[in-house]
């Protein structure tokens, strides 16, 4: 790729922009922000400062996801870069399709675990006696929820990360498995949060040689 | 419409062949089946007596559905016309795709469901000591039921239903709800069961003015 620079036109930049669309996990998850920041607004902002350096990326996120974000930083810490760097897209899902078959996977997936939820709550039932109301309640809720929402695209919100993707063909980085998923069966690529801070890294490198050659060949040129 | 016959080829029906996907519940749900016979293999024989009179129309049925409706019958006692008048077709699910946005309907319709299902997992669990285990657990099963499961796409089979009707342009023939409400969306003709037996009686009488209109024209012609 390198070494067809030098055949484009000089004065705008040879390479295919990539495009990243990114999931609120990475600011907001404890485990995954730290490679970015201590906190939520910490991490936005150590994300801006690599992002900035990377003319060769455009960073993505839904509006519906932006806004989730917005519950979790501080506004006012926030530098006017985010909205240049951080670029807010819907998904433009009137025009867009999915294919047929992966209804008939949400579907079976979706009828599996209402069976499942069925027989959890069942099992909270004859568990009553045994076990303080309260206690029963709070591990109902916690294996249903495990049993019905975990490893499946369940909001809008990720409907959103995934036809964004896929409308971008954008890079998605995402912690969340029932996304992954979904971005397996679609040939969505998409990367861990873990590893976005070395890619980002890696990218800020590939930039300035990108830049460093235009330079050389416009002197040899000039 | 019937005026036109004439501009076309002597020897061929000049009609478009309208398509018919048939659902099970037409032949099993004893409300609908009436129509056609007392048993679900009567109403089977009932359907065919009065389909073989129509050849302006054309029957399908997913081999899901299919399958589901040989439970019901009396393999026996139905004639091979079966075989001929009512095609089993699956949907090219790999070719066809459905729209974005529908994506979102269905996941934002689950996601309350799901949350209905806990709450009236909340309630069996608060409710027993008042009742007997038993009648908690009979309950919490219809009213669960209800709350996933009812007015939802929520099996193969119904995906199969939509996706083939869509495919072949056809009349959709359902008593599910659910079913219903996705070819509402998709644009999908749909008739009541209750009104198919009244609507085959009208193809009857459609189809002989059709043959006796070519027949007349034959006629002056000659």
């Amino acid at each position: 790729m390198v070494s067809k620079a030098s055949e484009h036109k000089k004065d705008s930049i040879p390479y295919r922009i990539g495009k990243v669309v990114l999931d609120t996990s990475l600011f907001v998850n404890p485990e995954v922000r730290k490679y970015f920041g201590e906190t939520p607004t910490e991490a936005l902002e150590g994300f801006l400062f690599l992002a900035a350096q990377i003319p060769i990326l455009e960073f993505y996120m839904p509006p519906s996801i932006f806004k989730e974000l917005l519950h979790f930083v501080n506004k006012d810490k926030i530098s006017g870069d985010l909205l240049v760097i951080l670029h807010q897209k819907p998904p433009s899902k009137y025009e867009m399709s999915c294919p047929a078959f992966l209804l008939y996977e949400l579907i079976e997936d979706i009828r599996n675990r209402i069976n499942k939820g069925l027989r959890v709550a069942e099992s909270a039932v004859r568990t009553v006696g045994k076990k303080n109301e309260g206690e029963v309640i709070q591990e109902l809720r916690r294996k249903y929820r495990e049993a019905l929402r975990e490893g499946i695209i369940d909001s809008k919100e990720d409907v959103d990360l995934i036809l964004l993707a896929k409308e971008l063909d954008a890079l998605l980085v995402t912690a969340d498995h029932g996304v992954i998923k979904w971005a397996e069966k679609l040939g969505i690529k998409w990367l861990f949060p873990e590893k976005f801070r070395e890619f980002l890294l890696g990218s800020i490198k590939k930039a300035k040689q990108i830049y460093l050659i235009e330079d050389k060949d416009r002197k040899n040129q000039s």
